[in-house]
């Protein structure tokens, strides 16, 4: 094992090490005064993905690297990331190789260690403080087929893959003598779980479809498209107010080829069948399928909980399976059988705290407190003593989901006021604009509103850019 | 063998079919009056690729798909595409499995045949007129390791793993505890074959380590960065003018860490080693490997030739392996031990005509002169009756290379003037708007200035987006 230590920075540097590069650890990163902090990222990836947009990458509405930022432009040195074989397992969300060496807190000696098998070595990261973002990963409900079968939209190559696995559903379709019913099959779009990721996929599908697709298939192959919505409740977006669920379903509906059933659970997936266990059993077929249910906690979050290893073990809620925090966020730890704070280790976003929804609006505004915090915990992790300091509130700013044909549906919430509702055309205004003031590269702020007038002026950009498999 | 005719449309309007996506077909595409003839593409790639922006795209100067035109925008009906199994094969050009079943020209019956695998199905194409514009592919000149190990610059997918497997070495190397030696090899970045691609990819990637990467790794790692470019020609870009050759290398060779190793050849590539074999015997370690040397022909345009099945088959040179053309750039064909053209069977581009160099420049002007050509022959072949057509003329306008720190050099060819040199930060202006007068999309006439300008503003977009190995 490997010590890292850079001893040419100041003794009036703290080491802080945030585990992650989402919505939490970016608003956090972003957020830290760099003259206090050497800051060490460790993540399988070297951007921050911006998860309203991968739906618009997905379809060419905007190109893939305008849904991320980088994360290396945010600060100059000491960054660290975990390496290609990590790539392997792109869905899952994991950091560190939990099956190879059990990443180690201890609060003692404040070491983080992890296994980078290319390299062949172990690493020793040592901090002052370490902020535990690293997110969950897409809950399968264990549906067998889907993790092999299903796609998904965590990550922007989630969204490139979408991408040509569209183009080349309509391809295969056009190929002459292609029987009606393997036409019907292949172009049946499934999307199962009827939250906004789900719906918002389908509206910019019915675009691509509608605006961009139809102009270069044939009507005939374009009668052949079907796109379903399923759900196991009875209802779609459950957290959205039940007039804007009421008319984001008018609208779903008045489009021909798009069907919503909900109440309606899966058994299986196979490579090109959906097995629906009820209402009645039932075996659908389809070309493509979105998988976009709630999350799960990540194999890391698990292991932080179950290693024998770690001093001072973190205690998981059992429930959701995230890890549980104070009122600071701080990381809650097991202390001759009660339960006591981490002094310097934060967990935010879906990896944390059960009390709020895993969404990237909690993991924002998450992010945001725990980066000023620690700037004013400067070599000093005594929260008491800090007068000046609040514990974490969460404001809830309300939701917004675009459901396709230039419309969408915004809920706003204003402080000490009602629940505002918006729908439609206007709705779509508000869904862009509260989205772009929430970028902050200048450089997708130029390009985001670009490529959507590109888009609608000459339509979205279709090639079907087929994915290179050697990977050298 | 299924049949493929379209009935619905008028008996004036002819079919004409043309194989490839390149820069001989697509102009020879956008030429052709579509009220005259329904056109059916047959490609592996539904877009053309713009190549001069590959090594740009390969850095991150522009975003891939500003170097991509999409085919379908091109026309309205009768695109045909062979399918995902072909893209198993991204590096060869080939667009029929002529493994499976031999292509088939019949100049009697007017039928092209091939193989689709997926869809379990072959494909009888009629066809009235045809365009062979298959390109070439990478010649490795059977050096051993080289398909397994390099990576080449003839796809945009070829462009993605390349800006992604820098990446990829740089955060391999900034592992704390990796070796000095280890640092220095994979930093170092081979380039084999001195051509305008191979000097065009060194300055673009000396700008992303000079003007990028530099900002975000520390300078330690940057010092262990080294470029080769390795010819076995005792000079690099041998088809420039001998004065255009020297401002190259002496710039080239200004900058710290490139070295121009001409006269040198090569006998192996492993995973992370050059075997050169003269002018003295040693071992290179590398990180990463471009081969962009010359090109051979694609087992498509062999296959014309070999198979016992063509009737008419067409002649093919023994030396370059291309399809030989008369002066109307229809393909020559056998017959009772004479060689005449077909009636209606062109080549041009990579795969045709030995007589002119393989480049985009002679593929563009054919593909232009093929276009207006067949317009002239709509429901007639007869060239000799028609006494306003003459043969096609090459014009060469000269050429071009950008080699890093914002310098080109560029060679003007006016017809009946001599050639005009330029070199420095003005042929740099010379190249930048002799190629964006050559693009045909207006997205990308769009996108590629602000591209570029984005990137001298706020530097190039660096994030390492890996591939997601589960092809679904």
């Amino acid at each position: 094992m490997r010590n890292f230590s850079d001893t040419t920075l100041s003794n009036r540097t703290e080491h802080l090490v945030i585990i992650g590069s989402g919505w939490g650890a970016y608003r956090a990163l972003r957020k830290i005064d760099q003259s206090k902090y050497r800051i060490t990222v460790v993540s399988p990836k070297d951007y921050f993905v911006f998860t309203p947009f991968l739906t618009g990458a997905s379809v060419g509405s905007i190109e893939d690297r305008a849904a991320i930022e980088s994360i290396r432009n945010q600060q100059s040195g000491g960054m660290f990331f975990s390496d290609n074989q990590f790539s392997s397992l792109p869905h899952t969300g994991l950091l560190l190789k939990a099956n190879t060496t059990i990443p180690v807190i201890s609060n003692s000696s404040s070491l983080l260690a992890s296994a980078i098998p290319n390299a062949k070595l172990d690493i020793e990261l040592s901090y002052d403080k370490l902020i535990i973002a690293c997110g969950a990963v897409v809950n399968t409900f264990n549906t067998p087929g889907v993790s092999e079968h299903a796609h998904f939209l965590k990550d922007v190559t989630d969204a490139q893959s979408i991408r040509s696995k569209i183009m080349s559903l309509f391809d295969e379709a056009d190929i002459p003598g292609t029987s009606e019913e393997r036409k019907r099959s292949l172009l049946h779009f499934a999307v199962v779980g009827g939250g906004p990721t789900g719906v918002e996929f389908l509206g910019e599908l019915y675009d691509l479809v509608h605006n961009d697709l139809s102009r270069v298939f044939s009507k005939d192959l374009i009668s052949h498209v079907s796109m379903s919505l399923f759900d196991v409740a009875p209802k779609i977006m459950c957290t959205f107010h039940p007039s804007l669920v009421e008319y984001t379903v008018g609208e779903l509906q008045k489009r021909p080829f798009i069907s919503i059933r909900t109440s309606t659970s899966i058994s299986k997936i196979s490579k090109d069948e959906i097995f629906v266990k009820s209402p009645k059993e039932e075996i659908v077929p389809y070309g493509f399928l979105l998988w976009a249910t709630g999350v799960s906690p990540s194999q890391l979050t698990r292991s932080l909980a179950s290693s024998p290893r770690i001093e001072g073990r973190p205690v998981i809620d059992s429930k959701s399976g995230r890890l549980l925090t104070d009122a600071y966020l701080r990381v809650m730890r097991e202390e001759s059988s009660k339960s006591v704070p981490f002094a310097n280790v934060w967990a935010i976003g879906d990896c944390a705290g059960p009390e709020y929804p895993p969404t990237a609006q909690v993991a924002k505004q998450k992010g945001e407190y725990v980066g000023s915090l620690v700037n004013k915990l400067h070599l000093d992790n005594d929260i008491n003593e800090n007068r000046k300091i609040r514990p974490f509130v969460y404001k809830d700013r309300g939701y917004m989901a675009y459901i396709g044909k230039g419309k969408a549906v915004v809920g706003l919430s204003v402080i000490g006021k009602d629940l505002r509702l918006f729908s439609g055309k206007f709705a779509r205004l508000l869904w862009d604009s509260a989205y772009l003031s929430m970028l902050t590269s200048w450089r997708n702020r130029v390009l985001v509103p670009l490529y959507w007038t590109l888009a609608s002026w000459f339509g979205r950009e279709i090639s079907c850019i087929k994915k290179n498999p050697t990977i050298k």
